[in-house]
């Protein structure tokens, strides 16, 4: 059995492995593609995680993450901009065929979500010129409303197109996440119009009940009550040709051999995703 | 300072307290309207509690609940509508303004949810001539998407509507709580739309950590992050003139004494809500 050519292994999928051990682990496993993190390639070095992954020769479906973008202050706008630069020079070295935007939740204290909301508005203008001079795609990645507070106030695929539509597509992109957006009752129409805008892919299950951390809820897909071939099939009819990215944040697959997560996510993703 | 007259306690809010008390202690801090729920009514019973409040001279802003309208197995299916028909024969002989209708998550092992949004609209069209012959109006309640899967598939005011557009309004309104509603991009446009729609207005507030259980995780108003001076305003732009519901699920707020929790509420809406 050959794994599907089109699975990316979002490495926080194995939170337990540097990325010597997530290159080796595609090796073995047949997986082509990786989605990263800023975190875990520093540890390794930037330069070296580029030519690491090079020489795997593994595609690089997304780099995670940019954002963080709602604070109306003034130095703290200047400090979350110049990371966000950064971001998009890390992306560009990496080759990455876009860069995730976690756009922030409501500043400390605040209650104003329109002026969140408008914030990131307001800093996207700055950085997707930047971002288009050096090829790199941001990607606006909505986030379950349930994160809304202290995440991303970006909340529905919709209103992530809304935010994206003054730039241009290879620009500005966004993120399809079915964890994030399955419960919505507007998605199929939003995918169909999102268009050559989606950016990324991802997939993960929705499994109850909820863990004392709902960041730590996502479980492999089957586990929980996504029906997933539909996401596959309206991105597919909308254009998306990518990668489709496994990115499960989770306690017990964390605490398990990085293998046999593997081995479990390719058998899932064959089984519930394509 | 008198009572605001508009303020109605969700006797969940004071969920130490049975009808009697709760009875009771809207006398004495001045509070003039309850919502009431089936499970602590039915222990006084039906026309013994309908007589209490009555006799105190409480209104009924609401009678939870209805619903749980998803299952698609005929048997399932029978039982939840006979269950739904006494809600409303009792909602008849309270008084009540509205049976809130929570209708629902995924049926036990179903992926399908549009096909459980289907069945929910299947039975309101049975439903709502039940319920307009008794003269008791139905409130579909959108629940925060992170119910979705467990409680109710209704996750946006804006689905809301669109289920309840078919019946006249007298017969099926829609429930307008900020926790549930706060978060969404669109909300201020389906405020507006839903006009004399608008059978409930519940407010409390979203507090950070959530508790492990998240149905617990409403606030007092002022706790959390929600501006509900606005949504005031827009239900009432809207043209709702009714009671202002307070309903709060908040382990904390349950196991100090009620004096306490109906002082707070008071001394919360008047400082957050109006």
């Amino acid at each position: 059995m050959t794994t599907p050519e089109r699975l990316s292994l979002n490495q926080k999928t194995v939170n337990q492995w540097g990325l010597h051990d997530v290159v080796d682990g595609c090796a073995r496993h047949g997986i082509e593609s990786v989605g990263l993190w800023r975190e875990p390639v520093a540890e390794v070095g930037l330069d070296a995680s580029a030519k690491l992954v090079r020489d795997a020769g593994l595609r690089v479906s997304s780099l995670c993450r940019g954002g963080f973008l709602t604070a109306r202050e003034e130095r703290a706008r200047t400090v979350a901009l110049d990371d966000n630069r950064r971001a998009i020079d890390e992306a560009a070295v990496l080759g990455a065929d876009c860069l995730v935007l976690v756009v922030g939740g409501l500043p400390d204290g605040s209650r104003d979500l329109d002026g969140a909301r408008m914030a990131v508005t307001e800093a996207l203008a700055t950085l997707a010129p930047y971002a288009g001079e050096r090829d790199v795609r941001l990607a606006l990645e909505p986030l379950h409303p349930m994160y809304c507070a202290d995440r991303a106030v970006i909340s529905t695929l919709g209103q992530a197109l809304d935010m994206a539509e003054p730039f241009p597509p290879e620009q500005v992109g966004v993120v399809v996440d079915t964890f994030h957006v399955w419960w919505d009752p507007e998605v199929w129409r939003q995918i169909e119009r999102a268009g050559r805008r989606i950016a990324s892919y991802q997939v993960c299950d929705w499994v109850l009940p909820l863990p004392a951390d709902v960041l730590l809820a996502r479980g492999y897909m089957g586990d929980g009550c996504i029906d997933f071939r539909p996401f596959t099939r309206a991105v597919e009819a909308a254009g998306y040709t990518g990668d489709i990215e496994v990115e499960i944040f989770n306690a017990g697959v964390w605490a398990s051999p990085g293998d046999e997560v593997l081995a479990t996510t390719i058998k899932r993703f064959e089984e519930y995703v394509l």
